[in-house]
């Protein structure tokens, strides 16, 4: 199996200044043709460093996939270092990218000056991979280990969307010079088992998995505990059958708590549902005021079946606009079952839909008492002819409580819908 | 000056199934105490890969920082692979994790397995530094180096949010440990004049500063350009005064673009204002979707001055409830700015309050026209004497889009409310 690794250049990296997104993108376009990367690091415009960290990644792996510090100014200097690296005393101009770099400074309105132009130079050594999308050009280095063992290096510029440009030029290099193998990804999503939980339930299943299936747990508190099912080399087809045949079992394990596949959401599968189903949905929010409409929305066309919501942090407004009852409130307060079924049953006449969803509860961090502590969620889920409200508590801060508080009633919507993805 | 790196460990990251957002907060919270992380890296859960790897970055730092692999399941292993690292064959149940954990799956109704015990399962070398928002504890180990140089490690979850609360410990953890030097820092908050318009804007300024003073753009589309001014070393109170001098100048250069400054956002400063000044709002969102909504209310105690919203992405939602004349949208499009202007004056009605913002915009991927192409916002602001709308167009995929009306929504309101900072 071909391997490799990512490094990054630059101090805004590791001063926190930026997120690195690079990294994650080149993993996932590597992993898909079947490389894997066993190592990212993220290093400063130093030349001793980069040189000594590129020699060992080489050490390890076929390929290397280097970002940043190809900028015009006197901090960038990973073009030198690669060339140190590569004994490569001798610079050459690229024509091809010089040509980019006129016309780009021609469309902007700048005059070409020395150091615009010298982005074009480029070690002897090296292929270039030509950048229109800015002046940097993307490099190829074959670098020659101590046992002959061909390794590929590419330099690419660090800005995301140039880097994304040349990362199918860089794939094509790959496949051309190397052998592929193939690997398997499946992603198979729950929501409302804890990951220990889930853990105990299949637990059976997974200790009797093929040798050369490979399991991880990825838990997110917001889109519930994903299970990566992989199988890295072999042959494609046989993978697929053997990974199918024991993913068929997982999903009869995981009963109710399957939502989805790879990159579904509970709001992507909701909406798929409602829309197939020609029918509509409104909210009514109090604590989670528009978070669960907003993530609702994030689904693109769902204005298809989302017409609106009512967000009712006041009383006055979930009384007044709602027709809450003002008994309920006085008698069982904002943050009860009988409050979200009357906001439910209120919302859902209001927009004329098929289906609502009513939240109440207390984020925090002030607001809990020791019946209803911060954390509380009343959730109601109404239809044509139901009504249902549950009652939960969560442990977070204001914010992560929201967010959880705003999953939960997704996924609880989900179940009343009876999505069945089996 | 100390010096750190930051190690992340877990297969998710390699594969490219997620963005490594931990480094980068870690990062910047170490470097805001004058600690320099000189090396991140990314490793699967692989004993031997991290047990080699943190054993190298002992050796060249003061402070290793490790992410991941403390799940309860059996692909993660750090706590294992920490153990042998530091030589520790010896297991204790820490006390303080363990009531943390009885307490979470209490409160979630979940009845504690073997599995979950474990989680306050630690090496007995190791100081434990609980996690109450989660099964894992924090963990620091002192490691023997060859020349009797202390190295501390910390092993923290990896699930963002319980990192980001631990935080705190390590880096007091840290202070006390080590003779950490003395440093200023200070965030000053702008929103509306891009990164290079704002360079130029104070560049004068930037090229007569104090030597010690060092300048940080850090730029975030979402909340506007935030300039960072340190010092590092040196007497502190010496620092300030020198800093606050710079800084007094610099606010007056950024005039309406200055928002605030360190932990301020957008709707911390709006929300201070109308509680200061006893005033209420309500907002009526189409195709922001309650995200104005849900950042207004992010801030503990806004219920005291946000009364409520309407989510109209259904055009009779509009004119039903708003109010909105069907004229208007039959005219001018609901993404005008007569519609926001009826949406804005409807919802300030609809919930009686002082003042009111309303948001009908084309957040794409799809329904751009030639006129209105996809990032299109059209935004209103009403109150008691006045009503101004507003249309800019922006540039982005579906949730950026959202994002960026949402924090323009804002920044138009705090403008118009007249927050005065300086």
């Amino acid at each position: 199996m071909l391997t490799a690794s990512i490094c990054t250049i630059g101090d805004e990296i590791l001063i926190g200044q930026i997120v690195d997104t690079n990294s994650s993108l080149i993993a996932k376009e590597l992993n898909k043709c079947g490389i894997k990367v066993n190592k990212m690091i993220s290093i400063q415009d130093d030349e001793d460093e980069i040189v000594s960290s590129l020699t060992e990644c080489s050490q390890i792996n076929d390929i290397i996939i280097v970002t940043g510090g190809l900028g015009p100014t006197k901090d960038d200097i990973t073009k030198k270092s690669l060339a140190v690296l590569c004994e490569c005393e001798e610079f050459r101009y690229d024509e091809s990218q010089a040509s980019i770099i006129a016309d780009l400074c021609s469309r902007r309105g700048i005059s070409l000056s020395q150091l615009n132009k010298d982005q074009a130079l480029v070690p002897e050594c090296c292929k270039v991979l030509p950048n229109k999308m800015g002046t940097a050009p993307g490099m190829v280095f074959t670098i020659k280990t101590k046992t002959e063992r061909k390794v590929l290096l590419f330099s690419l510029p660090g800005v995301p969307y140039e880097m994304a440009h040349l990362l199918p030029s860089v794939l094509q290099t790959i496949q051309e010079e190397f052998l592929c193998e193939n690997i398997f990804h499946r992603t198979i999503l729950t929501y409302g088992i804890p990951e220990s939980l889930l853990a105990s339930k299949i637990e059976d299943w997974e200790d009797h998995l093929p040798k050369e299936i490979k399991l991880a747990y990825l838990p997110n508190p917001q889109s519930g505990v994903k299970l990566r099912v992989s199988i890295y080399g072999g042959d494609y087809i046989k993978s697929s059958l053997i990974a199918e045949e024991e993913i068929k079992k997982l999903k009869i394990l995981l009963g109710n708590a399957l939502y989805g596949e790879n990159d579904d959401t509970l709001e992507s599968v909701i909406g798929s549902f409602l829309l197939k189903n020609g029918k509509k949905i409104s909210v009514a929010e109090s604590c989670t005021s528009g978070s669960v409409s907003s993530l609702l929305t994030s689904v693109p066309g769902s204005s298809a079946y989302f017409t609106g919501g009512v967000v009712a942090y006041n009383n006055d407004i979930k009384i007044n606009l709602l027709g809450v009852k003002e008994e309920t409130i006085l008698n069982q307060g904002a943050v009860s079952c009988e409050c979200v079924k009357e906001m439910a049953v209120g919302i859902r006449k209001l927009m004329k839909t098929d289906y609502s969803v009513a939240t109440s509860g207390i984020a925090g961090p002030s607001g809990g008492t020791e019946t209803k502590p911060v954390g509380t969620i009343c959730i109601a889920i109404a239809g044509p002819d139901f009504i249902e409200t549950h009652i939960k508590v969560f442990n977070g801060d204001r914010i992560r409580n929201v967010q959880r508080f705003s999953a939960e009633a997704l996924n609880l919507l989900r179940l009343r819908l009876g999505i069945q993805l089996l």
